[in-house]
This record gives C-alpha cells, sequence and structure tokens, in this order.
C-alpha cells in the first residue's frame, strides 16, 4: 500500500514545457516494486554540455563512480535512470551492470558509452537485476517523446509521495531559454548532496565549464540547504544537460551579466524541486523555514541552521506545535559557532520570544502557537557576531518517518 | 502519567555502599513536577578533590559557567542538583540563582561560596524559581544520610524512566577504595559531553590535577562512545569527588602504576552509568553496541561509530528489526573517512552480511534476524584501513521517541 500523499504537496504536477533536444520515456521494467513504472530513459540532442554534483559519500553508488568519471568530459547524449535498486556495494557486477546500461543506450543513439550518465535510487546492496533494464531499453527508446515529465518524474520515485517538477523561462540576451527539472527524495536526505537525484535540462547553449559553475552556485542557496533527516545517501546526484539548440549570444563566462536572468531561472528550479524534496520528507507534516542572521559569516550561519534543522528534539516539538524555544537554542550551542550570548534572539513566525539572551518578559504564547498550528513554520535566530545570515529548510520529525523507515527496506 | 519503565532497564538500582565523607539528601521541592523529588543534596568531606567535564555547549548553562568556573581551584565542599528546570539563558537572574544556591549551602556547610557545585537540568529557558530550593535546602540539611543513593539518583531524573546508580571497589596499594556514582539521561544525548548529568564519589586520596586526568581517561570509552539522538545538551555535567578519607600510598601522577586497578574500576562505573543512560534513551526498546574496526586510528573508528549510531535511518531499521546493511554502508559512507570499498564488511551478532565490498553470496538472513529479535544487537564493521578501533553504543528510534518529545517540554 502506497503512502498517502504529503500534506505538504504541492496541488499537481506542473505543465513543464518541451525543452528542445530533450526526449524521454518512462515504463515498470519490475525491478522491485509491482505495476509501477521504475525505469527513465532521456535523449539529449547531440552538442549537449553536462554538468553534475554528485554524493560526498565515502561508499559511492557504481553509478556516482560512472557519473563522476565521464563528467570531465563535459558532454552527454543520454540519461538512464531506475528506482527500486540503488547499484551499491555490488562489487565487480555492479560496475558491469553500469556499463552494460550505457553501452546499451549508446548503442540506441549511436553515441559513445561515456556520453551516457547513469542514476540509480532505491535498496543498497542487492544485486541490481541489470538484464530486466538493458531488456526494456529498446521498447523505451521506442517510446520516447518531448514531454512525457510526469511519467519520468514518477519513474525515478522511491518512498516518495509524489512526483516533483519544476521550471522557468530566462532570456539570455534577444533569446528566451526554458529550464526544466524533476527530483526525487525523500529519506536520507542531507546536504551535500542534498537531494537524491535531481536531473536539470536547458536549451541554451552553454559550455561544460560555465554551466558547471553556474549548477554550484544555484545549489548553495537550494539543493545544499536542506535536509530531512541528516543522512547522506551513497547515491545523490544532480545534473544538468544544456542542449545548445537555443541561439543567443555566447556569454564570455558563468559571470557575464547576460547569464543574469539564467542564474536566477536556474536557482529558481533548483530552489523549487529542493523545498519539494522537503515537503515529501518521510512523514512530514510541516516545512520549516530557518533564518540564522548575525552570524560571523554566511556559511557560519549556514551551519547554525542545519544544526538546528538536524536536531530530533526541534523537529519533535515543531511536531508537537510546541514553541520549545530552548530546544533551538540548544542546537544553536551544538553547533559550536561563535554566539553572543547576551544577544541572542528567537522568533517563530516573527513573533519573538527570546531577545538579549533571555526569555521575552510576559511572552504572549498565543500567537506563536498559532503559527505553530500551520504546515509552514518559520523560524528566526540572530545570533548577535557578524553579518552572517542563511536560510535552510527541513520539516517535522513524527511517527510518520518511524513508521515508513522501521517498515521499509530501502 | 510517567512513561513506563525501559525494557532494558536493569532489575534494580544496584547496593551502591556508603563512600567514607559524602553525605546526601533529596526531596520535593516543587519545581516542575508535581509529587515527585527534584532536588538533591551532597555534602562533600574538608579536603575533598574535584574534576569534572562540561558541555561544549556554545550555549551553557549557568550552572555549567559556574561549575567551569570554580572546577579550576580543584576542591569541592558540596554539590546541589535539581531537576524541571535547566536554568540556561536566565539572563543576569540566571548567573544570580547560582550564587544564591551556592551561598546557601556554603552557610549551611560552613564553607566557601566557591566550593559548592551546582547543577541543573529539565526546561531550558524558564527562569528558575530559586527561591525553592533555597527554601528546601535547610531541610535537606539536617537530613544528610550517608547512603542515600536511590533517593539522590530519583531526584536528578527528568524523562528518565528509572534512576542510575553504579559502583566498584578496587585497590590502591593495600588499601580498598571506592567508586560509586549517580546519573540521569535521557534524550539530548551526544559526545562530547554524553550525558546530561553524572557524579562520581570515591574516597580515594587523589590531587585536583590527577584526578581530572583519570576522569577524562575513563571517558574516551564511557560517555563519550555513547549517543541517543546525536543533540549536545546545554547542561551535560560530569563532576568526580575524592573526599579523601582512605589512606593509601600517594601515587607520583595519573600514570602510576598504583592507580591502575582503580583506573580500571573508574573506567568500569562510568562505562555501567553511560550505558545505563542509553537503556533509557528516550523510547529505546534496544541497546545497540557498534564496533568498528580497520579504520586508520581509533579517532577515526569512533567517527565512523558515532556517524552509525546517530543515523536515523539506521536505528529505525533496527527498531524494525531488519538487518538492512544498506543503511549502515551509507552511513560509513557520510562520515568521511577513509574506507577501502573492496574489504569493507559488516556482521550483526557475529553473523556477516557483506563481505569484500558486497553482499555475502547466499546470505542466510535467518540468524541475522534472530539476532536481531534480541534486546542487544551488536553491529560490527570492519573498513580495511588501519589498526584503529572503537566502540560506540546508542539505542534504536521508535514511535516512543517520538511521543515523548512531541509532547513534553524539556
Amino acid at each position: 500500500m502506497p503512502p498517502p500523499r504529503s500534506p505538504l504537496a504541492p496541488g499537481r504536477f506542473p505543465d513543464v514545457p518541451v525543452i528542445a533536444g530533450v526526449r524521454m520515456a518512462a515504463c515498470a521494467a519490475g525491478l522491485r516494486y509491482r505495476g509501477r513504472p521504475d525505469l527513465a530513459l532521456f535523449e539529449l540532442a547531440e552538442g549537449t554540455t553536462a554538468a553534475g554534483l554528485l554524493t560526498r559519500s565515502s561508499v559511492p553508488g557504481h553509478p556516482v563512480a560512472w557519473c563522476r568519471r565521464i563528467l570531465a568530459r563535459g558532454r552527454a547524449r543520454g540519461l538512464v535512470v531506475n528506482a527500486g535498486n540503488a547499484n551499491v556495494l555490488g562489487g565487480e557486477a555492479g560496475d558491469a551492470a553500469v556499463r552494460a546500461e550505457a553501452e546499451t543506450v549508446a548503442g540506441l543513439f549511436g553515441a559513445e558509452r561515456e556520453d551516457v550518465f547513469v542514476a540509480s535510487t532505491g535498496v543498497i546492496g542487492e544485486p541490481l537485476p541489470v538484464a530486466r533494464i538493458t531488456a526494456a531499453l529498446p521498447d523505451l527508446h521506442g517510446a520516447l517523446a518531448a514531454a512525457a515529465w510526469p511519467e519520468a518524474a514518477a519513474a525515478i520515485c522511491t518512498t516518495d509521495t509524489f512526483p516533483k517538477g519544476a521550471f522557468a523561462r530566462a532570456a539570455i540576451g534577444d533569446a528566451e531559454v526554458t529550464i526544466a527539472g524533476i527530483a526525487k527524495g525523500s529519506g536520507m536526505i542531507q546536504p551535500d548532496m542534498a537531494t537524491m537525484l535531481a536531473f536539470l535540462f536547458t536549451d541554451a547553449t552553454l559550455p561544460h565549464a560555465v554551466l558547471q559553475t553556474l549548477l554550484e552556485a544555484a545549489c548553495a542557496r537550494s539543493f545544499h540547504a536542506i535536509t530531512v533527516d541528516s543522512d547522506t545517501s551513497t547515491s545523490d546526484t544532480l545534473l544538468l544537460f544544456a542542449t545548445g539548440q537555443a541561439r543567443h549570444p555566447v556569454p564570455r563566462g558563468p559571470d557575464d551579466p547576460l547569464l543574469e536572468g539564467f542564474r536566477r531561472g536556474l536557482e529558481q528550479v533548483a530552489r523549487d524541486l529542493a523545498l519539494q524534496v522537503v515537503r515529501d520528507g518521510e512523514g512530514a507534516a510541516k516545512l520549516i523555514a530557518i533564518t540564522v542572521t548575525g552570524a560571523t559569516d554566511d556559511g557560519s550561519a549556514r551551519r547554525i541552521g542545519l544544526a538546528i534543522a538536524n536536531s530530533p528534539l526541534v523537529k519533535t516539538a515543531i511536531a508537537g506545535e510546541d514553541a520549545n524555544w530552548g530546544r533551538i537554542a540548544m542546537a544553536v550551542g551544538k553547533a559550536g559557532e561563535p554566539v553572543d550570548l547576551a544577544q541572542l534572539a528567537i522568533s517563530f513566525g516573527g513573533h519573538a520570544v527570546a531577545q538579549g539572551g533571555a526569555r521575552v518578559p510576559d511572552l504572549d504564547e498565543a500567537p506563536v502557537a498559532a503559527h505553530l498550528k500551520g504546515r509552514e513554520i518559520a523560524i528566526e535566530v540572530m545570533v548577535g557576531r557578524g553579518p552572517g545570515a542563511a536560510t535552510v529548510w527541513t520539516c517535522d520529525l513524527t511517527h510518520g518517518y518511524i513508521a515508513i523507515n522501521a517498515a521499509y527496506r530501502s
């Protein structure tokens, strides 16, 4: 029985438009789940450039090792993604499975094996039934279509309760380009990387090095600023492909003012997808935005924010709709970052509960309690040491998380 | 309604013996809880030396700041501990409350204010009703007794489901000395420090500097090797008092072979109490011992062990009695420590599930499943890089943790 759709889910899958140079298809290859799609194939036009960020885990999956190697070439013709089995710790057979996938796709597309990216998500440590994937690929090739985003987004899900998609449009000079993406969560989510799998596509014409710099910048305030449970996946993969189908002036580098709109659009899509991952955190009932100001620098603010976001005691307090600012102060303390206790201030939804390092005198908890009953919770912390600021996002920790993870082998 | 006693609790409170030079009493001062003891007073003989370890939080409680200051003097005459209110972020009133407690006890004992240690545990950020404490102290002074360990251990509890005590005897030369201690948990437990409050007492005659070195050594494989939920308290306090009532040869320093037995006894008491804290982790149903070998050094092994111990996905898998070694591999990876993937091996209770970086072929999960149905779970991980080894302890993550922390303001 699939889990019910997250109460934080958006109303519907967005109308993600066609990206010139991208076609896709999805099917049920029977890798683990019965009767649901678990395999997606993407075809990318000749000339497509690629950028990516991969898990920092020292136990990376076999597809991650493959992507890391071919990313250096900076180009792509295909992407194959499966759910249900992460192909991690499979020994030599794990590497062979990745090569078989890439080779099969390369044969279908008339491309080189090293132009095909591979990603897998699901159970760790079980052999990947790769023959089911390679057998399904020819039919998928025949079914490629221009905008099968909902189908592709659904095929990469594991415990996700809704498929995740987003898009934005941006101008580069006189040309309009489009940025689209899909992602999946929804446990084992901790920067860096934050999401298990996210794939972004644009028709812009941008060289690999520029694309890589833009992608890393877009992550700082999106995928690197979210956490669900502090666990880092073996398989975190974020890829950005630029098909080069749009005709626009060539930027001189990633900082070219020509790219201002594209940078904003890319960050918008990345943040949209990252927040959808948090909204689908396992068992999530509330989306929590934590804004830290007054830190010595932005990095310090981010570390304090993540300490709060990862604290089980903070997350359970929010689940219980308890304005327990003492637990937030505890989490600030455990971050080990510079704090001026005499200036520490904490608010919920703009309502101050602590100021000057102590509880607000005669605190009226009613407006705070009302805020905490909502679906979207804002926590503001000021630590009084400098200009550093950051916002991170997480979800609450509920019985749902336990129920999912004490039962599901993922 | 108090939570039911942890299923991992020991059968009964041990028969902790009298320590010459230590008297104690406890009472219900009505600080937060109704009708249960929440205040304990300890009297220490003249000449008592003191050692301690305090939270590394950058938001320490007012009692922690006080203890840190007076520990430098190295001596003690009294200790007062309350539960129900942690006296953290109380502003100037928070410091004044600590001084008032110390002054009142000093007056009763005819001691200096700076010879009186103070510890508080409970809710953070609410004003401490210190007048109730100072008013109760004279009666407590009149009730001091030699071995009221169960009463004192009960008075320092918050969400603990059982009082925690331990003792050991050791020889120093021809003399027998005794080491006794009490502790409380049971959420917000993460090294360093691991326990919120633990107080150890011995009749040995040891100077402050020796005592401090011995205490720090005893912590490495006890209080610093446990975690419940990765949260570090504002109030973590571990104190060791030596009353100097036993007559034995004077050791030349902490490494004197004369102290071999004492070192062992101290570590035994510290580990006994630390494991009781884990056994009483909020919602705990299983005690998990994680042994990491093959790390580059012991510190690396400990960091890998703690990454496993703090992983919500590992802890929920154990709660679900699922031999999900993939999640353990994930946690190894997120630690970021050197690992030889080709040698990675993982066992449960001595039954290998992964060897040589992949699943054991034709794995028989039956003996593993039987082990996971027990109350005490052993996870062994070999990372194939060197001689480093460490054991850390934690508990599983269950609905009980959520139920306690989404409801209780601690």
